[in-house]
């Protein structure tokens, strides 16, 4: 059922005219009899013609279009900066193609490439678990391709990023634990061998000594990876130890949301027991039994960002910049943490 | 900071020899002398020269590349039907373009324009919600363009699509509403103009007369759109007239929360006073207090199913067939609509 698209020379063949009167005739060039002009136009209309736009945008090195890479497309985080972006692409009037590289590196390469080959006129990008080398980024900043990187970023490159400041977002949330009278207060993060949330860790170990709790590293569980399973299998052994911590912070909801289950299923109370906050405030924290602490990033904030720095290098690219803009978290205080709410309604 | 990419013309006048030579030496041509194609490709590594893949793409009529139009892009559901539909073209050596068309058909169009721009060898649709034309999906279908309409598809065309049986879910979740003693069961559906969810009140209308229950126009609310506050709000209507439903079907799984809070706010226990059952399954449903009943529509088989349907068209063209496919959805039980449990915990 293929069938090729119409071009000029089908429209000059079939009218036994030159391909270039067929072209200025399109174009309603004056130096083309009226007759001709009127004649061409109406078979182009008849026959479905279309102007090639990959052929303009070769020629005009534009095509109106941003690309956006994203590690995961079933996610609220990123879906929600992604529908930003295109609500100021859309005031823009750019286009905006989504490719997920799902975690994976060979992928991003691929859809900086497919992107590149589609003559995008920017890219936004947020860098999978697996890359460690940068040479694609590279690649499109040697284009000159405008680029702008959010959340998840490298310092490794001289290059405009969105992020957010994950270290302070981690410190307040476990000091919010210390004010609700928690001491021992455990960590999920990720792999030890994954980059994602050093900087929440940090955040943690700063507001621990800062409060004079000593961070132990048996305090420190390094889950399998970032998943609520993962988050309830970690969680189940840190509750068979002697010690109990009577805080968990979770890097992620999903771990948060493991680590309730596990506390659950052992009989304890959250958050009498054990406190929990997690981060990123997913759509699911808001609504589970008890509701989830977290953090919200603001991913349309991040959007804006993301979107604004990189039209401000696609349309004043002699002015633009290499920008580095940090978007402030918020802590959502919820069931699984507020005990002092808790007290309040049994005095009550 | 805009810098073209190196072109073949760009390394013949660095060598002072013809494009042609160049471009024949980059393909290892023999017609070209040994030490004339070594320089050339030399200097086309220092350089940086890439191959112009659109432009290979706008010779072979090939760009290995897929798009996927959805309506929305902060949903599980697209969102997991995307995720498949990349795993199935992963398999195949192609590359997903998403563009999400935000609910416009006007964007939709645009989409399509895009991803026709850019050579896409097949596309994925589902309607966005204003859709009621279809003219861009036949100029895809004219222009010889694998296509798959899934989801939000239309009767009006003849083209391969990939549906799920609301009609049976509906009917089964109002069979098992009745199955739990209820009698009076209402159904919160979407705007009276907008056709999504047509097959669900179909269902839903035929289990009532199965049932030989009364399908009044009273118990039938038309929801200003699908979200949590809209069935909230006619929840809230509901709940005060005389006359009381003893359950709620939501069409949307956000309808069927919003009629959640609403019970809440009014002091009714859930699934006592009132059950209720969503649709579509998606994770909040599952971690709500109550957990929500709802239908599994099962996105990974809808993504995988119009991937092939896709694939079949791209790689077997001439043999490949308009096909229909209909995946059939599953009842999932959980605490918002299970009585019978919940007077089998009562009575242990």
């Amino acid at each position: 059922m293929t069938q090729k698209p119409i071009t000029i020379k089908d429209i000059a063949e079939k009218l036994n005219i030159s391909v270039s009167t067929v072209s200025r005739a399109l174009k309603d060039n004056h130096e083309i009899s009226a007759q001709t002009r009127k004649t061409v136009q109406e078979l182009a209309k008849q026959l479905g013609y279309k102007p090639n736009p990959i052929a303009v945008a070769l020629k005009t090195h534009k095509s109106h279009s941003i690309g956006v890479i994203v590690p995961q497309i079933v996610s609220t985080f990123f879906a929600t900066v992604v529908k930003t972006i295109e609500e100021v692409a859309d005031g823009h009037g750019y286009n905006v193609l989504v490719i997920s590289s799902n975690e994976s590196f060979q992928k991003e390469q691929k859809s900086v490439e497919v992107l590149m080959a589609n003559r995008a006129d920017g890219i936004i990008l947020a860098l999978s678990h697996e890359t460690k080398d940068y040479e694609h980024i590279k690649m499109i900043q040697e284009s000159g391709t405008p680029i702008v990187l959010f959340d998840r970023t490298t310092n490794e490159l001289n290059v405009s990023r969105v992020v957010t400041d994950g270290v302070t977002a981690a410190f307040q949330a476990v000091q919010h634990l210390v004010s609700e009278g928690c001491k021992k207060i455990a960590l999920l993060c990720g792999p030890e061998n994954v980059a994602i949330g050093g900087n929440r860790m940090e955040g943690y170990e700063k507001a621990m000594e800062a409060n004079h709790l000593p961070a132990k590293t048996e305090l420190i569980w390094h889950c399998s990876d970032f998943t609520v399973e993962a988050g309830k299998e970690a969680t189940r052994q840190l509750l068979s130890r002697k010690e109990r911590p009577d805080a968990i912070f979770g890097i992620t909801d999903d771990l948060a949301i493991g680590a309730i289950e596990a506390i659950k299923e052992k009989g304890l109370n959250i958050p009498e027991d054990i406190a929990v906050v997690g981060f990123s405030n997913t759509k699911r924290s808001r609504y589970m039994n008890p509701t989830v602490s977290s953090i919200n990033q603001f991913p349309e904030k991040i959007g804006r960002a993301a979107a604004e720095l990189l039209f401000d290098q696609i349309l004043n690219s002699k002015h633009a910049q290499i920008k580095k803009e940090i978007i402030n978290c918020e802590l959502i205080v919820r069931e699984s943490s507020d005990r002092l709410c808790k007290t309040r309604q049994m005095l009550t």
